[in-house]
């Protein structure tokens, strides 16, 4: 592995094999061909026009949209998809940030629809007199995706209707014990986006990543049973570990390899750094069509 | 204005208006279809084909093409192309940070070939009590580009055949008299990228940013007559200034809103936020064809 390996990996998708789905102009997302004609086109929820998938204008709400969408995806999940995975937990479909939501979806769905998730991703470091050091927590080995697997400090998804500070600070309790007045000096310093697929499902996610340090008398504690257990390691070791090895879970390494970047441990004289600190971000929707 | 403004402003360019140029099978750049028409096509230098242009491929050599487009770059001279900004400087044309130089061209022409520009853009901060400063330089009055406008503490084009760190050691010392073993300290924490258009000039460039912490009794001095004065401003009056006014160099603007982002000035709640981080990186050569 090396870091760019990494970018590559979480940047797996061939869009080719997927059609664009939309909510009056906006696109909502992306759906796989076969998965679009198989299923979704025989939904009576879409109809094919050139430019990809519509969903029905009759829809003019998003409490309708969100409701008749749902009713659909609990006739799928009758049919074996979402597996165990189902949660009852509503992410937001909404076309850009800062617009509002057009509709919400059940989370397990949403890399069927291709949408836009993402959500709060945090590195809680400790300044001690020996070196920067992170504080890695290892997923609970009962998780249902990735267990065992390392982790950013503290991730979560983005739920619709919370802030993401606010979703942080939750997460922040839940996961790590770390008090609310202490979370909510945590800094949002950056976005890493990659477009990820696994067979039909596909992420275009945007995560906002987060600093935190934290006094070198805290110790995190698992509070929820997702994580495992913590420890805290010198920076060096989470560097090697993110360079060459697959022990983090996937995307959290692309939210490490951007705090080595911003924490100065890289060189721009690397050949690698600009391709690097580019691929961190492949983002949704270029701006005004350039690049 | 505001930041996305400042991020659009530098983002001005109409791509639709240029062709690509070709070293080989390496895209060098982009020329407008005017100058390439009226001037670039009656060169003997170059041919157009269905992709673009294509310089001669018997310059097999970078040291070749390099002197045959030196010979071009002075008849156009003597046409009054580049007027007083010729500066006897070469600038690398890579196609891919990585890849070894494929020629060099003097800098006042590299806009006028649309070859990605760039170098290091430092931020020269101080630690105090009362919070984080910033040591902001106002332009010599008697420079060519920009005079008078506020800058990046210490920035400078990238010649060709220099390390980008060993660089900005050498304008930290030119620019503000920072010792070497100082100016070795900073890191290089970013990458800004912009797609600008002046008439027929592009700079599709990138700029490496780093960070310096200077100790708060170190005192920048103009050195080689580039800078007029050095002011060390609390980092609110920095962040109110690139909010509300032009005062900055245009590019500059990008550098300090990547810097307000990476030290945690910004809220991810601000429905900006991910348009702001996603604008600062306009890229080149978007990996694999997404996004």
């Amino acid at each position: 592995m090396s870091f760019l390996d990494h970018i590559r990996r979480c940047n797996n998708a061939d869009l080719s094999q997927f059609e664009s789905w939309f909510i009056g102009q906006e696109r909502a997302g992306f759906l796989h061909r076969d998965f679009a004609a198989d299923v979704v086109g025989k939904s009576g929820l879409f109809t094919r026009r050139e430019n990809g998938w519509h969903l029905d204008p009759g829809l003019d709400t998003p409490a309708k949209r969100t409701a008749a969408m749902r009713a659909f995806l609990l006739t799928l999940r009758g049919r074996g998809y979402f597996k165990g995975l189902w949660r009852e937990e509503e992410y937001a479909v909404a076309p850009h940030d800062g617009t509002p939501m057009l509709m919400a979806m059940e989370r397990s769905a949403v890399p069927w629809f291709g949408v836009r998730a993402g959500g709060p991703h945090m590195t809680g470091f400790v300044r001690r007199a020996d070196g920067l050091h992170i504080w890695v927590p290892r997923r609970s080995y009962e998780k249902p995706t990735f267990p065992g697997q390392l982790d950013n400090t503290v991730a979560g998804g983005q739920p619709a209707g919370l802030g993401l500070h606010e979703n942080l600070v939750k997460e922040c309790g839940e996961e790590a014990s770390i008090p609310p007045q202490l979370a909510k000096q945590a800094k949002a310093v950056s976005v890493v986006a990659y477009w990820n697929q696994s067979g039909q499902q596909l992420k275009p996610d945007v995560m906002t990543c987060f600093d935190l340090e934290l006094p070198e008398e805290f110790t995190p504690r698992a509070n929820d049973g997702e994580v495992h257990s913590f420890e805290l390691w010198p920076v060096q070791r989470v560097f090697e570990t993110v360079r060459d090895t697959e022990e983090f879970k996937y995307n959290c390494n692309l939210v490490l390899i951007d705090f080595f970047v911003r924490h100065g441990l890289l060189s721009a004289d690397d050949p690698d750094f600009v391709p690097i600190v580019q691929g961190l971000r492949m983002m949704y929707t270029p701006m005004s069509g350039i690049g």
